[in-house]
């Protein structure tokens, strides 16, 4: 494994592999690079949540992150991200981990450079990290993937998270199933096949998978006021207490209290947001650490 | 000590252990926590000084920063600083520095998040790491405080630096006076009670803190140019040679030269103005060393 | 060697040692300061080529680099370089690598700062570790500046590294001449006098250096078309084919990929431009090694 670039590219056994790191790293395990490794993070979308994460994973593998304002870059220059890369490439740039606005941004670098490369997320394409991440908490939680019955709720359309997870949930066995304002699955068959009310959902899931609503890419929530879409969608209190025995609460943060889910339950025994956050480290430390080692 | 939000926090003599811990820093002693800690700055109000000041103190604790860009983060979603801080926790950060416009914005995270905090100055209220450097600068020169004779010019009202250390060097035996344009303390019964003229305080004051002219704040300064201002309440070069034998000029920087101090005397032999800014390095180490080693 | 504001402040004997240093760096020799040592890198002009090439030197010497927000300093309140370079002193900051949009702002400094300062590029002045990049370049693929012919192809009344470098090859023997638009040397004498045509320079020249258009600092290229600055004045496919044999191509980046130079030779074989990048990182490890071990 050269790069990270979509879940796509690893096998269900390369998967499994990365989970394995993962939990030995989860369980205080530790590996460095054998020589000093550079490494940058380059976040042309803000995202504090997984560039931290990033962050944190990479200095405790011992790696050095060279700081990369993207704001002031010469990309405003007009240099183009290969060159960016190259230039950083000849600067001693081990590994770059990079989140961008364009949809597979990584296809026209494959074969252009030499250096390490890691998606942070493109556009409302593949975010494989944070598909790992989840895969790794559920992983820890049930032990397997076969059998396991996994409801995403929110808009599929925006969600690289909806997108990667899908693929690899199916591939691993277990039933995918969506949930959220029937309109956002218009038009789309496939998924609208797999479209199951939040009040069945919650009664046979084991996962419960809520995706942000994404003010910022929404112009509007359908004219539905927050209340109105906890209420109607959203893992309320109520529903909380008629899910499935066993079964677990999963968000990728950051979390809109009362939206998408009850205030009261995102610290609930239920509840893996933050384990899934403690877990993004983990699952990061193992795709760097495979991505180096090779 | 668990965390440090505000002077009121500490005893006397937990104060006094960590002017002792500062000096030891200072005088080169070493100290690094067992196991890789990580810290981050979360910077909510610019201040580059302050944070270069705790980077500094962290970096020669062996301590890893985690670059953390406040203008990018989740907070502009919505997040809440508490869940802020949890997400943190959860990637595994042990401490954080906070600078916030709100005041007393730690009193909702008490008892909420498990990370380590220090206040690194909240809105107009404390700044309690200043006051501990500003108390190290003084014991410095002069051993101890009882019976020291130390008087604030300037805006209290505007000023976290002054409520601060108005407090700890009460608790600790020195008289604190106040001085600047009497309007400032108009309505302010306490302070205007221990008000004095500038020419007055320079007689009989052991230390001169002066207090930076906070032009971001103030719409003006009452109609006074600069050079009126510094005529009337700024220690200006005759005022100076009047000063008390052995007394230092104190400033928490960065200085208005020429405004709150002439020129030439932020250099000069009485000055402790850079010294601060040394002492503030010592100072932070000590409290994150016991905060840290608890 | 206390700092490096100037190529003008080394000696020939001085460039030389620097550049042999630099080659044993990039032949992988080592070196780190005796005691933990802090650097900032100061850049009120952005760059983040030049920014993260001097990161990097740093790391590779295991000198620790405090970040430094220049938008959010304390030089927006009306602090002054000088002071703000005291505060940092006083913080225990080593060494300052400084970008100023103003010509020749270090002058102020000179003896009122005893921290290690290095020029990264001051308005339309100096560039030294630029220059001494270059130099190294065309030393490691000629072995010896004398009577080498280098042609710098651009707006020399822009360029910090023109500037820089044209001293630099003349005291090392080489001989300089230009080439671009005639416009661009009208009035200036002494340049106008080694003015060549980009046909002829391409014959004779041992190094076509070419300059970036700066389409920042230029209103227009006097009514060309990018694709008529090419023909004219660029480095295109055909001229290429002419050039000396054993010749080199250099460009500082950020290219202006068939402005300049066409796009198929920015990583042909004649062309150093990545290799420059490369070479960045250990002139800028050998300047600061010469500063820091002084």
């Amino acid at each position: 494994m050269n790069n990270l670039f979509s879940m796509k590219d690893l096998s269900t056994e390369e998967i499994l592999e990365i989970l394995h790191t993962a939990e030995s790293f989860a369980k205080g395990e530790n590996w460095a690079p054998a020589k000093q490794t550079f490494a940058v993070n380059l976040f042309f979308e803000p995202s504090t949540r997984t560039k931290t994460s990033f962050e944190m994973a990479e200095r405790k593998l011992g790696i050095e992150v060279i700081p990369f304002e993207t704001g002031t870059s010469s990309i405003l220059k007009g240099e183009t991200l290969e060159d960016t890369l190259k230039t950083l490439e000849s600067i001693g740039v081990d590994l770059a981990v990079i989140r961008h606005e364009q949809d597979a941004f990584y296809e026209s670098l494959a074969g252009r450079v030499q250096m390490k490369i890691v998606n942070g997320g493109d556009g409302c394409g593949q975010h494989p990290t944070q598909s790992l991440l989840d895969l790794l908490t559920i992983k820890q939680d049930f032990g397997k993937f076969e059998d396991l019955k996994v409801t995403i709720v929110g808009d599929l359309s925006h969600s690289r998270v909806a997108r990667s997870n899908t693929e690899a949930l199916t591939a691993l066995g277990a039933e995918v199933f969506y949930s959220g304002p029937p309109e956002w699955f218009e038009g789309d068959a496939e998924n609208a096949q797999n479209y199951v009310d939040i009040d069945e959902a919650i009664r046979f899931s084991d996962v419960i998978m809520l995706l942000r609503i994404q003010h910022e890419r929404h112009d509007s929530m359908m004219d539905l006021t927050a209340e109105q879409y906890h209420e109607r969608y959203g893992l309320t209190q109520e529903r909380d207490e008629r899910m499935k025995p066993g079964s677990i609460i999963m968000h990728p943060g950051p979390v809109n209290r009362g939206v998408e889910i009850a205030d009261s339950l995102v610290e609930s025994r239920k509840s893996r947001i933050f384990r899934q956050m403690e877990n993004g480290v983990y699952a990061r430390m193992a795709v760097i650490k495979h991505i180096l080692d090779k």
